[in-house]
């Protein structure tokens, strides 16, 4: 339930992302969400053309946020290898895994263009923040000219999104740091003295 | 429906197998089982004590096949560098995902310890394999020694599970094969030249 001051589209939506979260597309009927936001049905129709809508509405907030998030942790300061650092170490709920990678599982979700989109698009604006950063690090001779921004840009995506899945597998965070850890030992800058 | 000559236990594991693939642990009804098998409720219960039993027989077989398929490519001829490669770029449907690590995103599964055991003792054992064969390359120079085993074979495994949240997101397995592409250029034996 929501604070009485949060709007009832407001409402619909944030019971919508979690009940996306909690039992995927199909699991999520209209019903659940009208019990969960407390709204009405006919206010429901009226702020959204339904249950499609709706998610949408979800899915691309979700998106946006996790897209903001990480733009501001690749563009903050330090090297290039900084700020894949701090991209790849950020505090996260490991073991709940990624609000938007955890939505390509949802064959529902993926099934759907529409759907789809949303999460597609905050992937691949992460990608290209962080291909950029590499093309920076070989210009700064961080990194080795043979690499390409864009390779290692879905490197490092798919670490993290893989990172979930080996966590929730072994019912421990560890396994996604381990992931990270070898990543980062793989990309340090050339030069770097070993201890 | 399958073969007259395969038995029913057969039938119901392979039933369970497919649908838990297509519909997860919670659309995975006793009675699609028994609809898609061709087995009587019985029989069912003769075999299995019932829905759990049977998902956990179903979820072994997954496992213990991948589990199988990388053993071979991993142990496979050629170098440490060779038989990663091998792992990593071996045939893969991608837009389906992978049959274990997809486990990992049902809520269910991953709940229950004993229906995630099997899942997480085959990443374990890939990832074991890989960390001895990253070890074995730096014996050989062919890695860095400030690498370390299970750290690399943790960034393997995830480059692969999250290459296909990447490739399901997108539609296209294209950017699995980056991600794939750019781990093996950060992986490349030392002292090869660059083109």
């Amino acid at each position: 339930m929501y604070s009485e001051r949060m709007s009832t589209s407001e409402r619909l939506i944030e019971s919508t992302r979690e009940l996306l979260w909690e039992r995927g597309y199909v699991g999520t009927s209209p019903k659940a969400i009208l019990e969960r936001s407390g709204a009405g049905q006919g206010s429901m129709y009226h702020h959204f053309k339904g249950k499609p809508d709706l998610a949408l509405a979800a899915i691309r907030r979700t998106a946006e946020e996790l897209g903001a998030t990480a733009e501001a942790v690749l563009t903050g300061p330090g090297t290039p290898y900084d700020r894949i650092t701090a991209y790849l170490t950020r505090e996260r709920d490991v073991l709940r895994g990624c609000p938007v990678g955890r939505l390509t599982m949802d064959p529902d979700i993926v099934a759907n263009d529409e759907l789809r989109a949303p999460v597609d698009e905050t992937l691949d604006r992460i990608r290209e923040l962080i291909a950029a950063i590499v093309e920076e690090g070989k210009e700064q001779g961080q990194f080795a000219p043979s690499l390409d921004g864009a390779e290692i840009a879905a490197t490092v995506l798919a670490t993290v999104q893989g990172g979930y899945v080996l966590a929730r597998a072994s019912g421990s965070p560890a396994a996604f740091d381990a992931g990270v850890r070898g990543l980062l030992s793989l990309l340090e800058p050339r030069g770097t003295p070993h201890p």
